[in-house]
């Protein structure tokens, strides 16, 4: 199939870019085998052999989704990979089929190829955004195991990044929310961390697609709207146009912070488990209270989340600690799911009934 | 003297118990030696022995200071300390030295004593707001060092905590700035870190102290300010009136592993200087790529500064990187002051002649 190619912007092309560089990283292998068998194909290359790698790209019809799908669509084959792609119609509004119809039409005329329709059932659970999220993420990845795709893109921009740090600082809820989202977190690969929305944009006018606008997009009932749309043009206006960089900025240090940090609290706490009966775990409280703070904060957390499936809140953590460093005889402190109580110098970690 | 005492109200109340578990933390001997002379003083104990340690409050006259002044003045001698007053006249508007004068008269109604006024030249180098920080604490610790002071206490409250945050996190500057002031730095201490604003303003009025109001606080040139009065206030009703606590919440999150990090990375420099000649610093480069990458440039940068006074941003940090983790025979990276360069395994930083 040949198709008119429209003229490279510098908006298609920063998207395009980015897009490479992360496959080059993430697949460093493909090109090789690809060039290998690639003396039987026309010398454009828009196709990859048959069981080059898959990837999908998980697409809204959103101007990001949109103009990643297209860079990807022409950077996969050249890079020997398949592309295709994944629309989640979250059957939340009237029309969404059609929405999804008319995104998986231009996946097809972009050339991407398989492209799934997944519907999904959103269950009231903790909040329609959160729902929403649970839904797309679980559709996402069995759209990946049925297709055994290799990995799934996702069209998150540095202002998605920027907002999500905003976010994560307005909750307090310590650097690990803060420092955003990973360009690589699994499957998942979010080459446009380093992209403004307002490039996706013009990328997908700049080529003729249309991208559908959600109208939930709009919605100031949404806390990331209420960001996006007031409080990022007034951090902006007042503090200066680099904002939404300098937030990215920051969440990459402090994903490398926290990224050794954990690595940290992991050594300690796998060296801390003492042999205990049945469900109970006990870790050696005075090694606990010999690491600094922030080493043994994530330890409580590491072992609450791993042990018992329960991801503590700051206030938690710090109950907790109590019976670490400030202990003088004090009852057990108890969290949702977990009693944590001093036997001897043992910190034990024991289940206790859910109501 | 004896003074009529005002009703004591939660906003006093709160300013009070701020100093006072501050003191207790702080100088927790005070107390003992003080109650162990307490025999031949009156009942209600409004003074310290002689050759009690004296704390000295830092003034302006404002509502944060003079709440923290009159709470100082109250809590001191009862944890068997004194209490006296640092005024800083910055000479730079008119009326300043009258402002000067009516803070003394104020802290000497409080009962503090001494009440040092100290007027400064503030000399332009890196903008009006550093330049008057420079020279406000040269003086702070000028009137520390001629009286013997124990410690200066500084008035600095949780909104001034949530826009220092601020103000780190939207210059991109890294997690050391964005972790905030330190309750206790040196011998500077912040007892009110945990206060509002509004809490200091509360307990003046209650107690009929009239701040001053700096022209300063309301100038919109300064970036602060507008933090204040605009930027804050749009994340309050945004995203909610728990946004001030919630910064200074990740805050502290944030300078327990910055600590944690800096510590760690100082004891690999400490293991990892090579011995050179002349005024060269030389690090073993491999070892300092097996280290996470939150370590390494702690190294890098800790360096640059014990050794050369060099403060490196964020760029020249990661210039300085790739010759450690993507050494390919490159040349130097240059940064303001120093040339590093790799000789063989060893990284090798070079003092240059400032121009």
């Amino acid at each position: 199939m040949s198709t008119i190619r429209p003229r490279l912007t510098p908006a298609m092309a920063d998207v395009r870019r980015a897009v490479r560089e992360m496959l080059a990283d993430i697949f460093p292998d493909a090109r090789e085998s690809s060039e290998e068998s690639a003396h039987s194909l026309p010398a454009a290359q828009d196709f990859a052999p048959v069981g080059a790698p898959l990837l999908l790209v998980a697409l809204s019809g959103g101007a990001d989704s949109l103009a990643l799908a297209s860079a990807l669509a022409f950077e996969a084959p050249r890079a020997g990979l398949r592309a295709g792609a994944v629309i989640v119609n979250h059957n939340l509004q009237a029309g969404s089929a059609a929405v999804a119809d008319r995104a998986a039409e231009q996946a097809h005329s972009l050339g991407l190829d398989p492209v799934l329709i997944r519907t999904v059932e959103v269950l009231p659970a903790s909040g329609p955004e959160a729902d929403a999220r649970s839904a797309r993420y679980a559709a996402l990845a069995a759209a990946r195991d049925d297709s055994g795709a290799a990995a799934v893109l996702l069209g998150h921009t540095l202002d998605d990044q920027a907002e999500t740090v905003l976010l994560g600082l307005t909750r307090g809820a310590g650097p690990t929310s803060l420092a955003g989202m990973s360009p690589v977190s699994g499957f998942y690969l979010r080459p446009l961390l380093g992209i403004r929305r307002s490039a996706t944009e013009s990328a997908c006018a700049d080529q003729g697609l249309e991208p559908w606008n959600d109208p939930h997009n709009v919605d100031p009932t949404y806390t990331r709207v209420r960001i996006r749309h007031t409080v990022m043009p007034v951090l902006e206006k007042e503090l200066g146009p680099g904002i939404a960089e300098a937030l990215v900025r920051t969440a990459e240090h402090l994903r490398e912070d926290a990224a050794t940090l954990d690595s940290l609290a992991n050594d300690l706490m796998q060296g801390l488990i003492m042999p205990g009966a049945g469900p109970e775990v006990a870790l050696d409280a005075n090694a606990l209270a010999d690491a600094p703070r922030a080493i043994y904060t994530r330890v409580i957390r590491a072992v609450a989340l791993a042990a018992f499936g329960v991801s503590l809140t700051s206030a938690h953590t710090a109950a907790i600690s109590l019976l670490v460093t400030n202990w003088h005889g004090q009852g057990a402190a108890h969290v949702p799911g977990i009693r944590v109580e001093r036997q001897g110098f043992r910190l034990v970690f024991v289940p206790t009934e859910s109501e």
